[in-house]
């Protein structure tokens, strides 16, 4: 038995640029990226895909876009800018998937192309996957319009739609060419996206960054009003926490350590039992104050902090509580979504739960009895 | 406008066993390798995905392969062998595709578990899709059965389907886990696909190395005979060729030069044209003698080179020539391949044609004229 060894490494780069009004015609930031991209003789074209609750709070933003694009000299705008259903709605519709490949075909984009997403963390997720399959890779740049897209989900490098149910089934890794962050989208979202937008930050600071979550209690006044100021020191440091942890040890996420997805196996099992009713963001929330009081429960984590965490989650008006997560045993609906996050990331279950605020742990079991009590505790108690 | 750079690069590594019967119990290879993998406390499970070209062919593999891994310590075999249809048409019908992604779902198969492929290119590329994509990314073993999968397809980064009737127009770049090269599989092939998984070789000789265009040349008597110690040289020079390409510049493709697509423009086209009735490799014959002939033409490339080229297909007894090639003008079928070819790959019109025997040179376009006149010689002249 003979063979030929392959090994090679593959570099990645891309830069999250903050701005606001994008496609004001005085703001460069968006065409300066472009022109720097620019190959001489190639039109290189662009195809938008906009979260149709952007453009029905934005009304002119086509025609913005419109005019914007018009100036650029080496890059070309696919006249029809597609508007898909915003929300989870856009992960679970197989029927979007195809139809914006088609669109792919259709407007002949190649890998030269640039794919444009402008939307929530779902339909950056839906048109990151379209991008990353068509032609095995269309370069992709996203405009997320959320506090979660932009904190977090559109920041990384993962994308993905549902598949029968079940969250992110299908998707892949595939790092975006350029991400811009524009805070003036973030004023036109209902209460409850920028509301529930907020959990990644705390999510991101009790596993890592103690002085974080120091500064999000000191300032949940200003951050609970959506104060302009907080809410972008909010984002900036929790998309810096999230990027630097991606790009850390395993980007592509090849072992079974998720310490970003804390809080987020009894979420996941959430939002799909509650038929997305829930948000991404409240459901973490959920999961975040069930994980945090079962490590208190297990002696993992001091009665002081469990109380910080559970009184900063109700300052930033977010849920402790739903009916679904009951737990009567190891068969209860919600315990299939830990066999679930196990299979998702294969291999042994992994959980992170918490030492101490700012400081994640892991651990490969957890104890149906202590979660229900937790369960219990957060339904009566606080 | 302030940014946050991200910046990080992710190793990939893999090799290409070169075994026979590879589940004869008495040969160690697949389970040495799988015990490599093996984690403590976990069984992880492997889904074969075979060619029901190989199964045909090999009565009894079901049963081989079910005896070979009961003896496995830490792999467990999900007991329905899935077999599918081979041939392009594996690639052409999106119920397949669903069909395996269902069946990576129902056994729960995840990030830490195996899709094991067994087949020609066709079979691998579809099942290497629908692993890349499956909860982002399950790992993937191939075993390629034909010579071209050996010597190229099987050995390299990339899967797809087709999609529209366009050649792997949905796909990804996705290392396997491992390739798994058995010589026994080659001796039920078809004359026609042994015959022609053999241009591959021609083609990156042609473009990089002239030893082993003279090895062949020397050979082609033993070839044309798949006498199978000069099968198996070829295939396995031909693998490192293909193999040390990807591992060097460029593996995920992100510029336009496409060396190892030498003859292919063409081939793609006139596959379609023909509706697969062409194996891959009689269009990339046809298509190499295309541009061959062209290069001389054009005069990049002496007489006597071509001639020299012209002869080994023949003796190879590959084809040089098919109706649906007939250029009349610009807007012959054919030509539309070229702007397929240059949106597939994006950005400037790249082809490589040849400066000499082992050396390729690129273009950045072709002259319909001469196209026209290369035709016309490989109709009637050879
Ligand atoms: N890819 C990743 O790494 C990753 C990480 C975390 C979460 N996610 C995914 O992100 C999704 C959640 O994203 P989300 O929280 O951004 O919500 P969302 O995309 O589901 O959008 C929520 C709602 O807000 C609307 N909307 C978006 N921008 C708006 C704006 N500026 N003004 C008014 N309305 C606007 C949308 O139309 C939608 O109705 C989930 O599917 C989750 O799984 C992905
Ligand atoms: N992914 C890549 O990088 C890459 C590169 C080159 C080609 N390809 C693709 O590979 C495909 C062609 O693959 P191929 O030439 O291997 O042919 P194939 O997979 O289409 O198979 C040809 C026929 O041989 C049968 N067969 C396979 N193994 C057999 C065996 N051992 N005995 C008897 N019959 C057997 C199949 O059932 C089928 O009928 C094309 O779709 C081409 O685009 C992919
Ligand atoms: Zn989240
Ligand atoms: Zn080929």
């Amino acid at each position: 038995m003979s063979y030929i060894q392959q090994s090679f490494s593959v570099q990645f780069e891309y830069k999250v640029y903050f701005t606001e009004k994008i496609f004001d015609p005085a703001n460069p930031c968006f065409a300066s990226f472009l022109e720097s991209r620019a190959e001489k003789g190639i039109r290189k074209k662009l195809l938008f895909i906009v979260d149709e609750g952007v453009t029905e709070a934005h009304a002119t933003l086509q025609e913005q876009i419109a005019a914007y694009c018009a100036d650029l000299e080496n890059f070309e705008l696919v006249q029809d800018v597609i508007v898909v259903p915003g929300g989870e709605a856009a992960k679970n519709d197989l029927q979007l998937f195809y139809w914006l490949v088609n669109a792919i075909d259709q407007h002949a984009i190649d890998r030269h192309s640039y794919v444009v997403a402008i939307g929530g963390g779902s339909v950056l997720d839906l048109a990151g996957y379209v991008a990353a399959v068509s032609h095995r890779g269309v370069k992709h740049i996203r405009i997320p319009t959320t506090v979660l897209s932009q904190n977090d989900s559109g920041v990384g490098v993962k994308n993905g739609i549902n598949y029968h149910g079940k969250k992110n089934f299908l998707g892949t890794f595939a790092p975006p060419a350029a991400v811009f962050n524009d805070a003036h989208f973030l004023t036109t979202l209902d209460e409850r996206d920028w509301r529930s937008g907020m959990i990644e930050a705390v999510k991101v600071a009790l596993i890592k960054d103690a002085g974080f979550f120091d500064w999000m209690e000191a300032h949940a006044q200003q951050l609970t009003q959506a104060e302009p100021q907080s809410l972008q020191y909010l984002i900036r440091r929790c998309a810096e926490l999230h990027m630097a942890h991606i790009g850390g040890k395993d980007p592509f996420e090849s072992g079974s350590s998720r310490p970003l997805d804390f809080g987020h196996w009894s979420a996941h099992k959430l939002e799909q039992l509650t038929d997305f009713e829930l948000r991404h963001g409240e459901a973490v929330s959920i999961g975040i104050a069930l994980d945090s009081v079962y490590s208190w429960i297990k002696g993992m984590l001091d009665e002081a902090s469990v109380m910080r965490i559970i009184n900063l989650l109700k300052q930033l008006r977010l849920p402790l509580y739903h009916p679904l997560l009951e737990i009567e045993d190891e068969n209860s609906a919600i315990m299939a979504g830990l066999e679930e996050f196990r299979e998702h990331l294969g291999g042994r279950l992994t959980i992170s739960l918490l030492r101490a605020i700012g400081k994640g742990e892991e651990v490969h079991e957890m104890d149906a009895a202590a979660l229900a009590q937790a369960v219990n505790m957060l339904r009566d108690k606080w």
